[in-house]
């Protein structure tokens, strides 16, 4: 029986280590895929050091393997396994949706119930090989670098979700507000340009990330947030604010700037999960932007994906990524831990067989 | 030149009196109402005891007759005034939307930043005539009672505004909820039960309403809210939550209630104006239904109350409401306030010239 | 090896017979169902006498079982399959969407190019068990008749995707049109009650149809399509016409009528298969509706199943409906193909093993 | 009395001349602007020669003065003019919408039933000054060169409306075909480029405009119409069709070819008068796209004209022009005419008093 190295959480609150494990087999239904590359998730780092009650509340059994987003070629079918071909070239969806519930049927399967996927709960893709329970949850890849798909899995793919939940609302004559345009709001910037016609504004304390930011699309890049912020982006909106403010921060401060800052009819939505909330003032009728939407969400359907890797294929999105090889994981870890790399860590798996 | 009674506040923070005032002549474009009936609304009570620095900011000027809920017939046109005929029995909307700015151009001239009124900073319906200054903010009523017409000014279009922005998701296998079911909230389970297949619960704490809700189209109604409200409308909705939750209450027990009750994908609005916010309890990332919306609003746009009066003629909606001559002005708001009507509060205005 | 009796086109050109066939077994990821009752289609007439050439176009392969309207109880699980438990009452969707496709991923199954299915092409309803393809193909149907249900899966549902489709043009100061409301659209008169504010207009010529159409919840029936039917049209809606036309006939004339009833930014579908087109007049400049839209459509996606479900389920559904037990299944045909029947005719299958 | 002159019909199929005539007074509620610049339209060239009959039909009186492309500088107001100020510069809407009826209380004024407008009926733009019967008719355009200004009001607003209608299906992973890339089809390759994130296809018999397509932000273009439009357009796009097809022509061949190129779902609109149709093949019913649209339209509201100048006024949009002073209008009708111009024809009128 084959085996494979795999990186795993042993058990909860213990770091992650290399394990030598079989290679699975696709059970019915199912595709094996040969692993080209891994994205770096913050996720990753967190999930080690649950609490075991929440752990034991998620149902989910150590040792499991890491990696949820995943770039890898079709190595072999399960009975009944239709839709892929044996050496396609694809990229694994971040979530594991069932298909077939009420939010599946309607194309949501963002917001499917099923409560673990490949590298949380289930074997990840930080090994040789990894089981992906329904060809549904592949999109071909073609020539596109497998090391630039797998980050859009989730990073990309979680960023395009907010983005297009709103993206009817931004005509030519509105304004987008992107608060915090390091990892994922670098993405939105680069969507909201791509795809509308709004007026993008980033919003970032960091003066190389806000130079970046204009190079991705955005119109202007403020220095923020701070008191100043939402005076600063009423003025820049004629008075109106922002039709839409999508914050990847999350704190209490971008909150309710971002709130504030948000216009009559428009939408804020934290992406961002620091666990920041919004301090009443004089209670949601009249601290919430009057006839918007307040939203937040995780991930992103599979349509969704298929729209984020069509435009990487066409050329048109950066992706700023450091790159390690499989073996210098622990290394990648712990640099993108300490915050210090430039771009989406990704693991490139060794090529042969 | 001719006079009329009006019913106005005579100074802030000061009970509102009858005066004889000049009967007001149209200007250029404008519509002078020969009124035929007037709601009483709860904030018709609350402005006269605005605190002073509140009404300088809004830019008031006192006194203003009392009066947003409107109907009459058409007495004199402006110069320039067209699409209206003298004699036209007509509905004036609640607010004064302008007609050219970015949000009455998109037909949502509910968000129209113009602040004041008929009633609420310029003359509004109680007397014999009123002004409207545009023909556009007015909606043909024919043969309906203009008793009935009046609060679907602002009480029916308000309820069907919010019900009107989630529609889109009131599929048939989804669930409504709305919690307060008097007034406003009457109205919105009528809505639902016309415009949607949503399977609507009422949530209300008052006996007869909850009776009422079943007879206006509630599917069910549940005693609430309290601390079994979140789990009894899961287990209704087979776990997944409501999709819509309309909260005509807006407390904070209510606004909590709500929002967890609210399905993935779902939204949840505060109506209500109590002033009740979400105390954080995760974060809003966590706290808030996950990829679904929570919103407020006011008003709505002269379009949704198109839509209202269409129902009304056509015998579709049940109006409970309590009529009073306008001599008996004083004591239907004396009534209104203490809150033992069982019914919308309606003046009917001499028929005479 | 257990056997069973199977209603199955022979060959192409041949008229379907009886033939006792083995009991299939489910394949990975397939379900078995023990059929409850079979719906009764005018494709099934038409199918065995397609010509030969176009049958091959098809790459359908004779023999195969008739039947696309089809209720049952899960008799067995192939390996892998999930979200159905043996026992369960379901109704199986007419078509067999592939569940991955660039359709399927959005909901939008109706358009997923697999172009067999139970009934057509694969082997159907019309036996004592027939496969589904995927779980997700299955809707729960509960307590429901299943005689009741099997109908809804194509009848039912196909007229429901007609209006689901336009529902968002139908506030309640609009004007919904239905052409021939037999079948179809006597459903279809249903789905615009219950579902929208619109006030809804039947054309019908036969007398007892249009009785039958206000006793379903249309406003007014009228007589036609003839040579009036568009000044009746244009006269009941203020000269603007109707938002939405269905025609559930698709004759020439009936699309011409439907047509220039249209209003400006209405929408006017042809459901009906009847091969009508619209002669040109002055050119698609002008002929069509202006700012409006003209579509075709055949089916429903698995979700608007649900959706058609839901409302059977809570009673709010009438289904005239001729029952006929399987033995006398080339009686019902006859009657059916003969235009006699007041109802749709369904098959009973026996309850027994 | 002040004079001025104006270019005008004199009566109906007479060549329009210049005449003087008294400078107009705004009424109630009007607008008088100095005219900056005049766009040139085909339209301009075909009402002198209307038939009689059909003129009496849209009774409209000669003399008019032509012109409907118009920018400006506000002069005057006329009484209850509110919302602009003396000496704004705008452009005005091709359209005269009236602002209060069913479709311009939705923000779809672009199906206001007025059917007479600056140009054609009532007086235009080809003269020092022109009447504005609202200021909800303006776009403010700041600094933006009001020669660009002037034919974005029809051409670019009308091709903008195309787009407009389409863009919530042109998610990333679509096609739209533009048929035709002169004048308006140009406007609708770059708005397609800007708004969505479609790729673009230029359908172009004419090799320079093919060029200008690519320059335009088409992603391809390919000569045609021609018997192997259809399979070019089916091979580019995995044989699913084009999502979105617009024709800029509007012929038998182009209208047979786009229908056909659509993909299910999928929308085509024929934007191009020429007074083709579709031949029936097998009935609309199997000829249409299935579960698409066709459709067509007129013009633009006055809010997607703002959404256009915006575009305009952040230097995104290209508008090749050949400007023309007031006193050789006959010479710009005449190159205009003769169809030997490479861009659109504007009469930069006189800047003094």
């Amino acid at each position: 029986m084959a085996e494979m190295r795999a990186f795993q959480i042993p058990g909860w609150q213990s770091a992650p280590v290399f394990n030598q494990v079989p290679v699975p087999t696709p059970g019915p239904g199912q595709v094996l895929l040969k692993v080209s590359a891994v994205g770096l998730c913050h996720t990753d780092i967190a999930l080690p050091s649950y609490p075991a009650d929440f752990a034991s509340q998620l149902n989910w059994k150590v040792p499991f393997t890491l990696g949820h987003e995943i770039s890898g070629t079709v190595a072999a079918l399960g009975a009944g396994a239709t839709g892929v071909e044996i050496g396609d070239a694809v990229v694994a969806s971040a979530a594991n949706p069932c298909g077939s519930c009420w939010y599946c049927l309607r194309g949501k399967d963002q917001n499917c119930v099923v409560t673990s996927g490949r590298g949380y709960g289930d074997d990840g893709g930080l090994a040789e090989y990894v089981i992906v329970t329904s060809p549904r949850q592949l999109v071909s890849i073609g020539d596109l670098d497998p090391v630039i798909a797998a980050p859009l899995a989730d990073a990309g793919a979680t960023a395009y979700h907010g983005v297009n939940r709103v993206l009817h609302k931004l005509t030519p004559d509105t304004t987008a507000v992107v608060i915090g345009t390091g990892g994922l709001g670098g993405y939105a910037v680069q969507f909201l340009h791509l795809l509308s016609g709004a007026h993008v504004i980033a919003v970032e304390p960091n003066e190389q990330r806000r130079e970046l930011a204009l190079k991705l699309g955005a119109d202007e890049a403020i220095d923020g947030v701070d008191e100043g912020t939402v005076a600063a982006i009423k003025e820049r909106t004629g008075g109106r604010g922002a039709d839409v403010v999508l914050d990847f921060v999350g704190v209490d401060a971008t909150i309710s700037a971002g709130v504030q800052a948000t216009a009559r009819g428009g939408s804020y939505g934290v992406v961002g999960a620091a666990g920041g909330s919004l301090p009443s003032q004089q209670g949601w009728f009249h601290d919430l932007p009057r006839d918007g939407e307040v939203f937040t969400y995780q991930g992103s359907s599979v349509n969704e994906l298929r729209g984020v890797i069509s435009l990487a294929q066409r050329g048109l999105l950066q992706s700023p990524i450091v790159e390690f090889p499989f073996d210098q994981l622990e290394d990648a870890y712990a640099q993108f831990g300490a915050g210090t790399l430039t771009g989406r860590a990704v693991i490139r798996m060794p090529a042969g067989e």
